[in-house]
């Protein structure tokens, strides 16, 4: 069975993007990362994710970004609440870690090189996103010509490493039918960047992108956010 | 004055590459990476590069890339000695860590992107190398273009990302005649990547390649070997 990286963050994008790496018959390898992030709520909720869909292995990897800062999520910045749905996808917010998915994916890649695996998947959307330069295809595509160059496969000429974006195209409401679809459990996830005590705050572009997906899929929600009844 | 990220190993590449940045004109930040190597002692090695080079700041990063192992240098494998020469370049030895330079040059990233910088220097070499995938310049290209689209400063327009390799196409010998030139002293450089009491083997490929490079640039080497008297 050929094996694949998986970056599993606990919310839901990453969820569904392993769900998609077992659908296409791969040994999962789930690789979550602990950088420092104000939301570390998630990485429960990754060890859930990754029992529920039967990874093979799942790593925390630690990685302090907050010694670079330079984001409201691992620095003392506020996270933005309440932001017009149109202004969410128009510009970079604070909340952007600089140059994180290309940290996550290096070390992805490491990990792969390890295990003999070509193949890492990444749950990266750039339809419903906070507008992040590194959830773009042309970034993905770019990685994936620099990865194939970067390690002993590029030289010897063996499988090329492909780098698979299974939800990039998708918006939200179809990523969560596809996952639905695919059995992720979706009260597992966590995709909150400013929980409070424990539960998803509701406001901050991650809530607000999650809660209209949910709505436009007509699915409830099984997420409870803070102020608000158990679902 | 324009800031540059220098990755630092301490070694007599990273040091040169360093004193290059100064040269260029630049206010230098230096990065060295603990990430569990063998050959600990020459994070000391980078500490006082930085300082007699003087380097504006001089981090130190820790990121431990035993957790994936896969190399002499990370795992308990056993680190090659008096290889041929012809050996050195020609295949790709114990010694490479996978996917390292990538993983290294990500966190220079997230760290020029913070500090407003558009340069790193990175002292790989394509000629007296160990065969590393990760040294040859269409990676580094690759590795640029990458870059380019993976911030913020590549959405906005901004100055593109430059990766500097002063040393990419140079010998041994020229890169230590240039150091020299440039005030770097080599005696507070460390190459090896199996120290002997906190000394020089004097047999990995790395000081293999260091010993032919002075004997060629008709330089004695100021470092001290194991089992040879101090110079």
């Amino acid at each position: 069975m050929m094996k694949a990286v998986c970056l599993l963050s606990g919310g839901l994008d990453s969820a569904t993007a392993l769900a998609c790496a077992k659908r296409d018959g791969f040994q999962v390898y789930a690789l979550t990362f602990d950088y420092g992030q104000r939301h570390r709520v998630e990485l429960d909720a990754a060890a859930r994710v990754a029992r529920q869909l039967g990874a093979a292995e799942h790593r925390l990897f630690r990685i302090d970004l907050r010694a670079f800062g330079g984001s409201a999520l691992t620095a003392d910045i506020e996270v933005p609440k309440d932001r017009h749905p149109a202004l969410i996808s128009s510009e970079i917010p604070v909340t952007y870690v600089p140059a994180r998915n290309t940290v996550f994916l290096s070390i992805a890649l490491a990990w792969a090189e390890v295990l003999g695996s070509s193949d890492i998947y990444i749950g990266v959307n750039a339809i419903d996103y906070s507008g992040y330069p590194d959830c773009r295809p042309e970034f993905i595509r770019a990685y994936e010509q620099m990865a194939n160059l970067a390690t002993k496969a590029g030289i010897e000429g063996r499988r090329q490493l492909r780098i698979h974006t299974p939800l990039i195209r998708l918006s939200k409401a179809e990523i969560i039918r596809l996952g639905l679809e695919l059995g992720v459990d979706y009260s597992l996830t966590h995709s909150c960047y400013d929980p409070v005590g424990g539960l998803a705050c509701g406001h901050c572009d991650s809530c607000l992108l999650r809660k209209a997906g949910f709505a436009e899929a007509g699915v409830p929600d099984p997420l409870r956010y803070a102020g608000e009844p158990a679902p």
